[in-house]
């Protein structure tokens, strides 16, 4: 990565994502010439968190670029939808002006984003499963079509924050039952600080109730960071190894409700739920293969398949497909 | 119902719920003599309001009697595990001071109150189906084990909180796969207060936005409110029959976690969910039939029934089964 000498065209592209925000800024042949990362934003939940982070990122990212020779910027937004929310709109626009960044820049969808991650092509479908869990069916690089990503209290089955609900969800099944504590169960408990985890009768009534309010003191969201512990005991707890199967069939859900079975364009999974050698990735990857046709691939690095969304709207001749891969080598 | 002299013993029955807050003076031969109702209170999410709710009921109830004439007491509240938590306990027992009542009051599950309010028998199985759904198995006029009953968040499956959420659901996927809306979808719209039920393409993802962002701008127990759009719509929506139908199914789930099949005590159902002549109650009645033994009853009035208990534990001969009968008319 270079200094810029002011002079030259440069564009933008950013990815604000519910675990980091990051700017990257590239030169007309698609060189890197500036970083930034700052924590997660979520502009649905928290309208004032996603601009803060943008601002923080902008400001790495340009520290030693002229923000004035900017000419595209692309950014992609989980949640795309909170745009609409005067709030949030405002805010982003803010720490933007104070970017001294000249052009506006175009907010996309984190579906968009990903798939460009994932291939240089036009045309074809994106599955997220993170935190959250969305799909979409994207038509000359923008999502036309989407299915999911509705957020943790309506939808986002076989998300992240799903993982951890139903990891929960089990234990107290368990408990309930009065059945001995499994790997899963004994693990969530671990986690989240039990007093104990002894069970049988009273102590068993106790660890619900102790779990139920341990849960519901926390910002629901939370549920999602227990999601590890599925994938850590699913080869040796069969409670765990169900609900892995379950997260895969309701990703392919999601996916089956934006593709036809017998479209042939790329696939692509992102979100550390649906990376490959994770257990959720790997089943999702089974059924996928089973019942859609085309090429599966991984997203990989969000910000430049952002940076290189923006190239495309500038100069479409220099996005060429080996540029892309330099730039979501990450 | 009429005043006590202030020398005769007396029994205190009391039923915090979500939705009110009741209680039942009533003499040593089980009549009424005092009857106070309050708002809802939910100690588990809203420590302070069940006991706002207590002292509120407490006063009327014991306005034309005097409330050191009684000598027990016997309070049913719904989540029973939130007594653990110090605040709650401590409010409820400044409440409960200064209502001169000079006994303590034995807190119970609302699963106890509600058994006693659908038999005398002393063992049995009961489900509540309300904003949330539990199960319990009863022995000896008290709650032994439960299922279900973790809350919005970790379960109540089947309740109505469920039943309001799965609307919301529907209507979404609905929107994704841009159908046309049925009338459960556009019922919820239209409860929500949309600006328009509009639907294609555009205005489809407009209203999926404009519906996750209403739902999420509410407390998530708000969506209890929709549950009577699925029974009202059920009838000529397969989308909400097939609602219905999986509610029904995951509350015999729920029964069948602490009930054997063979049992052949009485099981008694709760709830307006559960309630006869609604689709859901009519429902889980037609698969409880099939799939277990016994009387199957309803429960009836609540604070009659702690009234009931209240009096079994001073005077076991005075609580007949026909004073049960009289006193969970209502």
């Amino acid at each position: 990565m270079r200094a810029s000498n002011g002079h030259e065209d440069l564009v933008l592209g950013g990815d604000i994502g519910g675990t980091s925000t990051r700017i990257l800024v590239v030169d007309s042949r698609g060189e890197p010439c500036g970083r930034g990362t700052a924590a997660g934003g979520n502009p649905t939940t928290h309208p004032g968190s996603a601009a803060v982070a943008l601002a923080e990122a902008l400001g790495k990212a340009l520290a030693a670029v002229d923000g004035s020779a900017v000419r595209a910027a692309v950014i992609g937004l989980a949640g795309g939808g909170a745009l609409r929310a005067a709030d949030v709109r405002d805010r982003l626009a803010q720490a933007w002006r104070q970017s001294g960044v000249r052009v506006d820049p175009v907010y996309v969808s984190d579906l968009d984003v990903a798939f460009a991650a994932g291939t240089p092509e036009p045309d074809g479908t994106v599955l997220i499963a993170g935190t959250g869990a969305a799909a979409g069916a994207v038509q000359d690089h923008r999502v036309l079509r989407t299915a999911g990503g509705h957020g943790w209290l309506l939808g986002d089955e076989g998300s992240g924050f799903w993982l951890g609900r139903e990891a929960v969800r089990a234990t107290l099944r368990t408990l309930d039952l009065d059945q001995p504590l499994g790997p899963l169960a004994a693990a969530v408990l671990q986690s989240l600080g039990a007093p104990s985890t002894a069970t049988g009768g009273d102590e068993a009534t106790r660890m619900r109730r102790w779990l139920v309010q341990a849960v519901n003191a926390q910002p629901p969201i939370h549920l999602a960071g227990l999601a590890p512990l599925v994938s850590e005991s699913c080869e040796r707890d069969p409670v765990a190894a169900g609900i892995v199967s379950r997260a895969a069939r309701l990703l392919v859900d999601t996916l089956a409700q934006v593709r036809d079975p017998a479209e042939t364009s790329p696939l692509v999974l992102a979100g550390s739920v649906a990376s490959a050698g994770s257990p959720v990735g790997d089943s999702l990857r089974d059924l996928v293969a089973r019942r859609f046709s085309g090429p599966v691939l991984a997203a990989r690095d969000g910000v430049g398949g952002a940076a290189w969304l923006a190239m495309a709207s500038t100069d479409p001749a220099a996005a060429t497909a080996s540029v892309r891969e330099r730039l979501v080598r990450g």
